[in-house]
Formats: structure tokens, sequence, C-alpha cells
């Protein structure tokens, strides 16, 4: 795409969850609508489209139809099979693209891609067979975790291994499936920066936030993060590396391990993320009209805010708190419209502002 | 109405322009669905609701079906025909309520209530006759403003007179309706106060913004207002008054003119108000979800705001300046998704962050 999409304009998003239906909500303060696809009924998202296509994602005439309603297409989730993109991309731009897909699918893939690019990594090895594992725990050593290499998220799909001897059972529990052994990385926080790139290649990022997890889950994020000056700009610079990189097109969410000897970068999603939330109630262009603008070519915002904050995942049932924390009217509700609220379950998220930024 | 709504639970809105569509938008932050009703085929509400409802406000059957789907009903504008209200109130709560919308509906009711609750209003007097006109030529004086007592908006159904003689051909103009004759108000500026009262009788308003309006349509509201303290507290207090009289539940935009002798009400609205739309750039909860929250029986926000703020209305094809708007990451941008800009049709609004509050 050459010219800004105009307004009237229809933008295909794949998935129909709490992402997919903030992107729409997002969309519409630009005059863009959505058409929203998703496998299963009455996804979120559903309530505050424009249409929704209910099909799998081997429903070639499904897919063709629902590219041919829309201008361009983009994602709220990046395991989306390789068989829909081919369809797809055929039909219609699908930002941010294949390769970023490609590369954050797998995890082996993405640390390569990440020391490639001079970044720092947790020590990893590949581990495809009984052999490669005994050589991974030789190299990367215990502590380590073992990790699927594609359709982990929220900490499901890895095993701690506390000795060598975990290493066989832990594999086998993952299904002998490919994975990667991570090596322990000794650090203070995490922390993560949601950064933006344009079709013609401006680079925006939001400030860092700083996550806290739970059972595996996001927790918290709190603006801003503890950072030095040197810290903060060097997480600015290497998120800028990797969109440009991958020729990105649209927000990506990079998480980062703060060490005594540097940043070290242990993913990235190429997509809006749960860490990015905070926008919402911190920024005049949050990170889903960010993610918007930039597949639909218009202009990125500045990653300003006018306000900190603290994002607070509810989970499960968290969300019936929201009663007792709708009477705080410094706190920005945002439920998902999810019926039922499943142990583990994101069902929402609240946005505390803490002050001026 | 007793316990809040709950998550998960159906708005029905009554009308699909932009400001239905700013409701559903609002409400699904809540975890809360809409429906709306609107004769008009793709109204641009639907562009963002979980369901439409495409029939006239005549269809008793159409009516009847809205109603039992949703939980309590709400509408966008004030000119609801009674017997659209007849059939949906004896199914299910509409607010804010049917003396409300009496009151506001008739210019004439309209100013007998403020008077009566000791409010100043323009000099004014009631016209129905030819006999009446002149009457009222004579005790109002000119210049004044000849106004249809019904179905007035954004300057129309309204003309000034400059002399005695202009009256006779004015009301002509007016078809010879019920009209009331305005007296003219030497006023310094306009200002608007966004209140809202919850069903337990609990009122907040934003503070008040300054209006500027171009060819009778709203062009700009600015906040802070120019107001002196007492001012301020003057405003907020006569809203209190006119929502507690009215028994109100929902957001109400009252206008006012600023005079050497006093806070003069020119006219209330009903339902959420252009002049408070930039409380959606503004605050952390805005006067949309504030709506919702009074109406779904959730408490209200404060009506704090983190930023200064000027709102600008895009008319017609001055919606073509978005492209350059978009451009300036101060501008919040906030398009209706309407297909034809015509001439004086509102097709979205800007929020301008000004500075810290």
């Amino acid at each position: 795409m050459t010219e800004p999409l105009a307004p009237g304009s229809t933008i295909g998003i794949l998935g129909g969850g709490q992402l997919g239906r903030m992107l729409s909500v997002a969309a519409s303060s630009l005059g863009l609508k959505c058409h929203i696809y998703e496998p299963s009924a009455n996804p979120p998202a559903g309530q505050v489209a424009a249409c929704v296509t209910t099909a799998a994602y081997d429903d070639t005439a499904a897919l063709r139809a629902f590219a041919e309603s829309v201008d361009v297409i983009t994602f709220e989730f990046e395991n989306i099979p390789t068989g829909a993109l081919d369809v797809l991309e055929a039909l219609r731009p699908v930002l941010p693209g294949r390769t970023a897909l490609a590369t954050s699918q797998d995890r082996l893939t993405e640390k390569n891609f990440l020391s490639g690019l001079g970044l720092m990594t947790a020590p990893f090895a590949n581990v495809e067979t009984a052999d490669d594992l005994l050589k991974a725990v030789e190299t990367v050593g215990v502590p380590s975790i073992l990790k699927t290499r594609r359709f982990g998220y929220d900490g499901k799909g890895q095993i701690r291994l506390k000795s060598a001897a975990d290493a066989t059972a832990a594999w086998a529990e993952l299904g002998n499936t490919p994975c990667v052994l991570e090596g322990f990385v000794d650090f203070s926080h995490e922390v993560s920066v949601i950064g933006a790139r344009a079709q013609s290649g401006e680079v925006v990022c939001f400030d860092p936030g700083e996550n806290v997890h739970r059972d595996g889950i996001l927790h918290t994020t709190t603006i801003p993060a503890t950072l030095t000056t040197a810290q903060r700009t060097d997480a600015v610079i290497l998120t800028g590396r990797i969109l440009n990189a991958l020729d990105y097109v649209g927000v990506m969410g990079v998480e980062l391990f703060v060490t005594p000897s540097g940043l070290i970068v242990n993913e990235f999603a190429p997509r809006v993320h749960n860490s990015g939330h905070w926008t919402q109630n911190g920024c005049v262009i949050d990170q889903f009209e960010q993610h918007i603008r930039a597949v639909a070519g218009w202009p990125l915002g500045d990653g300003h805010r006018h306000s900190n904050v603290v994002m607070t995942n509810l989970i499960g049932a968290e969300a019936n708190d929201v009663a007792a924390l709708s009477r705080d009217a410094s706190v920005g509700i945002h439920l998902y419209g999810k019926a039922e609220a499943k142990p583990g379950r994101k069902m929402g998220h609240i946005n505390r502002i803490t002050g001026p930024a």
C-alpha cells in the first residue's frame, strides 16, 4: 500500500479475542471498520466489530471471502497456520508480515535471529533428539528451562530443569517435540518495549514498562519502569533494530531481562501486547490505535504519555473484583466480554492512573 | 434496577448515530454489549455494536423484540416518539426517563421548568396564535429569536427577529407551528456543564467547557472555560438542581450563557452532549462511560481530568483534514464512520491535548 487507508475502509483481523476487540474499538475512532475472522463462535471482538466470520483456518472458501471483503489484514496472535497465510496473502496485504510471524513462531528461529543481530539472549540450545537434549544440558547447564519451540504462551509449554536428571522426563512431558533449552538468566526485573514501525520505515516506541508475572501470566505492568537513562535508550534502540531487520509494519512487544551486564531479549510478539495495555489510559494514541495506524498506512503517534499508569490483569475470578474497582475513579476498567471466568483466563485489566507523566 | 448490571448484560440504545456509536464503545470497556435500534440502514453505531435492529419507531413488534433482548434502554436523542416510549417502558427501564424527555422536547415546557426551579433563562413568551406573536414581540422585544417549540437542533428551527416587522414572516417560515420567542441575552460567552446522576441520586459534573459555535453548530469546546470560581460553582450547582428535579439517571448537557448578572440557562439535552466529547481524551472515565455507568447502575466516575483539551468538530468536508491532523500526536481523532460528508454534517471531532490539567 502506498496511500493511507481512507475512513470507511475495512481492516480484517485474524482472531477474535480481547486483542482483536480492542483493535476494533481503536479502528472505529479512525472511521475504519473491522471484520473479525475467528473459528470459535461469539468471539469477544465480535461485540464491537462491523462483521464476523466464524470459520476454521483451513476453510479456504471462507478465508478467500474474508480477504476479498477487507482492504488489509492483520492478526491478534502469532500462530496463524501457514496454509491460511498462503490463501490470504495472495489476495490482500497481511501485516506485520510473514517474516515476523515465521521468526516469532519458532523459539529457535527467533533466538538465532536475535543473536544474528548481535543482541543478547539467554544461552540456548536446540533439542530435537535425545542426544541433542544431553548435549544441551551440558552446554547450557542447570538450572535451565526447557521450552517447546512452537505454540507456547503465558507460561504454557515450558518446564524448569533443576538438575540434569530432570531433563528426559521434562522433555517427555512436553511431548518430545522440538524444544530449546534456555539457560537461567540472573535478572533483576523484566521490562518490555511496545514499539511500532510504519510502512514508511518510521519507528516509534512507548516508554518501557516494568512487568511482574504471577503463575507464568503477566500480573502488572508499571510505567515508568525502573531503568537508567542508558538502559532506556538501549531498550528502544534494540527494539528499533528488530523492527527494521524484519521490515516490520505494526506494533510489536519486546520482553527484556534487565541484568548487570545489559538487556537480554527474552522474546518478541509480532502484535499488540498485554504489557502495552497501559497506553489506553496513559496516551492519546494507544498501542491499539498505533497498530491500526501502522497497518492502515497512517502516520504514527509519537509514544508520548500524559500519565503514569499501573496496569493489572484480571485473571479468572478476579474479574469479580470489578464492582469494588469501579468505585475508584482513577481506575480505567477494560473487560473483554468473555462469558465464563475460567481459572487462568484473562478476563480484563485495569489501568490505575498514578499521576501525571 | 437495584443491582448494578453484570458484565455480559446488554444495553439497548435508541438511535444509531455518533453518540450511540461512542456509547457502545464505552460500554464494551465495561464488558457490556449494546443493541442499537435505528430506522435507517447501516448506522454508524452498528459498526461497533453486538446487534442492530433496523426498524421504524412505530413498529411495535420490532420495539417489543428489541426491548425483550436487552436489560435496560437508553437513547442518543431526545425526540423519541411517545408511542415508542409507551411500548418500551412497559417492558424495560428507559433511562434517563420520561420526565426528562418530555421536559426537554418542548422549549416552553423546558423554560417553565427551569423558571420554576428559580433558574435564570432568557425572557420568553409562548407563540401559538398570531395574537400570541404580537404580544410576545411586545413583552420580549427585539432583537429576539423565534424558535419552534419542538424538533430544533444545531441552529435549525429558529429565526432571529431584527425588528417587530419580521415577526409574521418568520413565524410563517417556521410553519406557524408552536414557538417560543426568546429575548436577546447579552452574554460574553457560552459554557456547558456535562453532569451525571446515578440511580443512587449521586451527582457528578465534569469541569465546564467553553463553547464556540459557527453557523449555528458547535465548533470548539475548550477546557477549562473562562469562569470565576464562583461561576464555576454556580454552574455545577444549578446542573445538580436540574438533575435532581427530574430524578434523572444518566448524563446531561446543560448550556449556559455567561452574563454580568449571572449564568443563564439556554437549554439542556437529556443525553451525552457534543460539548462533552473532550472527556474522551481528558479523563479516565469519559462522558460516554459515565452515562453507561449511570444507566447500568454502576458507581460514577468523579469527573476528574488529567489533561486540558480543545475539542473541534469536523463538519462536512472538514473531515478530509484528518490526514493532516493525524500527523499531530497530541490530537485524538474520532471519526463517526459516516459514508457521505454532506455540508453541515458532523463527521467527527478531534481532541487536542493542550497540557496537564
